[in-house]
């Protein structure tokens, strides 16, 4: 612990970012693998974009807001360009779709990858994470919100998570009703920021910062704490309001899908982009309902970028969050991969070890052999270290008879077996 | 086109990087699947490591050189640390084995992902681009060199090259064999840094620099230039040198691994870094014998970042080459999972084609449905387009009969299914 702090700084990740060791790394991609495989059921195909995007599209107008600047990693190119780490997977989609307008529509793609955002690290929160993005460009049918919203939990499900919860409401319908309780059309998007504090800042904190805003509070509080049976309240109050048919067109297609279970209308979420333009879903995970997510429909944000006018909906999850989770709840199984170690019983032995190893692999076993010329109980060591499930002894005396021992590690029984059989008896 | 350059610039790209649209992401998808899992055989796991690291450790000296900040992207984050996007997987794994003193050696590790240089780009080369890697640490085994080797060509077999070709020299035993041919000490790192050029420049361009280096070329020449039973020509003029029984060694154990069919000794290999220590490779693929990596043995660079004194040895594919040229080769099969669309036959049947889709999805079918509210003809496109093998059209006569109509895209056969037998009927 002699060293000075340059030199400590140096070996760690930066700050806000971590390694994936390869116990975790495994971990993770099986997380991947099955996010991948239950979007990939549902129609969407993968895409992959740069790591950087120019700064003027990160911080275009109307898009992500101005803040943008202070909260990405933004620097210049050797060629004095502006660029930024990506923030999230959605910009760089929507710039891909405006510059690629032949593309059939619907357009169904997903996205996981890492984006970065220049966040003040705490415990859990990260400046470099992963995201993993379902979007349907194209369609205005409620049908391509629901299914966003089923792919997720899809993933959710195959990851074994039993208690998910989705927060769903409208944003057209939110406009709606808060002019009806008196915000002005010039107030609502600071209305929507305000409103959409409120799990950081609560109700008192919302209503101060409307009432600094000049925008009345009363009006809205009714709105926001209704509960029950909440489309009937609106609709006995209000009548058949914009976006109110909308809302219940997705939720005749979320039964349809099967996710009805997890929805939750609940009229104060507000999700803190500006783009969004109707339906807009906080997804949230395990017993403590820990929120991991959320997206919904943006119908202006691709022409608001300059690319033709298509609406697009889509929905996110945070990768970390949801692997802290499974982590923390013990989640992962064992791998179900069987691993052969092949040790050599002497000096002399060590080719055919190699041999035989070789020979495994080709035959589909995952297979290692000594490589640190250690003596035979240093090899049984390493392979109950990496988890061998096998051990194949090679010996001298076996070989003369074209045999190895095969040892169970997990039962501990061995037995000899020919040296063509091998393959045969771990699979 | 009469948007000004400004619009188009902020919707392409940034300069030197590209979009994978879900076609390509799929077959890149399908490589980066089959290389994993070539890696996995050998008992190598994924790490992951951030995008970027400190400065320093990208810069650091006996590494990679001085010329690294003309040639990375570096930045300050907005607290002043000075980093920059990670040019290797080599050098950050290094850094995490450097301060992750406990994990068990030997360490082998593959990291499949992008790295990004500042170079000119140029057709096919790229300044964000994606590499796999293999690595093993902690030991000074030849076998442990001939495995990361085996892996790579297994990589390359599994993804239908036919043509592979390993460079292979070590550094070692080259300046053993410069010293002979008077080369002094001090100017070895000189003299190698020239003769690494000859693909580029010719033999006439390294004579030149060696000259202005007042380097004598006729013995480098000597050298450089032996062809045909190499070791023997060596061991009859030199004697045993060093390094040549580590390369003989090596060649036993490619031997028993069955890659000895690839390799060619070629003493004019230098590779570019400075941290290689013993064998090097480069590898070539295709018959135009395209470089699409190489590695070496690199036994001080943990220990010169400040880590543990431990041996280590890697190679290093660049996937952008291997899959630029799949593509030209014609050598992606048509993707082998078959997509399904379920069609409605009129509007009051959507709901059921919503439901019948989602339920086959539930029985792991990949299924898509109607988002556009089309005609049937234009369902019927649209699922040409997407490639689906097979078609369900969902009408209210065949679900009155609690059945719908399958049609195997193909064939252009149709036949009646009853609700419950369809997933049997496509997968």
């Amino acid at each position: 612990m002699k060293g000075n702090s340059k030199v400590i700084n140096m070996f760690q990740a930066p700050k806000g970012t971590k390694d994936w060791l390869p116990d975790e790394a495994e971990r993770w991609q099986t997380v991947v693998d099955t996010v991948r495989k239950a979007f990939e059921k549902y129609g969407f195909r993968p895409m992959e974009t740069p790591a950087f995007e120019s700064f003027e599209l990160l911080a275009a107008k109307g898009g992500t807001g101005d803040a943008v600047r202070d909260e990405i990693y933004n620097f210049k190119d050797k060629g004095g360009r502006e660029l930024g780490l990506r923030f999230d997977l959605t910009v760089p989609m929507a710039r891909v779709l405006a510059n690629n307008a032949n593309l059939p529509k619907p357009f169904k793609r997903y996205q996981i990858g890492k984006v970065w955002r220049y966040d003040n690290p705490q415990a859990g929160r990260f400046r470099e994470f992963w995201q993993a993005d379902v979007d349907t460009v194209g369609s205005s049918s409620p049908l391509s919100d629901a299914e966003c919203v089923a792919a997720l939990c899809e993933a959710l499900e195959q990851l074994g998570f039993k208690e998910i919860k989705v927060r769903l409401n409208n944003r057209k319908l939110l406009q709606t009703l808060f002019l009806k309780a008196g915000v002005k059309e010039s107030q609502m998007l600071e209305a929507f920021r305000s409103v959409d504090k409120m799990d950081k800042i609560g109700a008192d904190g919302v209503k101060r910062e409307l009432e600094d805003k000049k925008i009345g509070w009363k009006g809205i509080e009714e709105i926001i704490k209704l509960k029950g049976d909440v489309l009937e309240k609106i609709e006995d109050k209000y009548g058949a309001v914009d976006g109110l048919a909308e809302l219940k067109e997705f939720l005749k297609y979320a039964k349809i899908l099967g996710i009805d279970k997890y929805l939750e209308i609940d009229l104060s979420l507000v999700r803190g982009l500006e783009y969004y333009t109707g339906p807009v879903f906080e997804v949230m995970i395990g017993d403590a309902k820990l929120s991991c997510g959320g997206g919904g429909r943006y119908d202006k944000l691709i022409k608001i970028l300059g690319g033709p006018d298509l609406p697009a909906t889509g929905i996110s999850i945070g990768l970390n969050r949801v692997v802290g989770l499974m982590e923390e709840k013990n989640m992962f199984k064992a791998s179900p991969i069987k691993k052969v170690f092949v040790a050599s019983v002497n000096d002399f032995v060590r080719g055919d070890a190699a041999k035989i190893c070789q020979k495994l692999r080709k035959d589909g076993v995952i297979a290692e052999t000594d490589l640190a010329e250690r003596k035979l109980s240093r090899q049984m060591e390493y392979a109950a270290a990496i988890g061998a499930a096998y051990v194949i002894v090679v010996g001298p005396k076996e070989l003369e008879k074209k045999c190895v021992k095969v040892r169970d590690m997990k039962s501990g029984k061995e037995k000899d077996v020919p040296l063509d059989k091998i393959a045969k008896e771990v699979l």
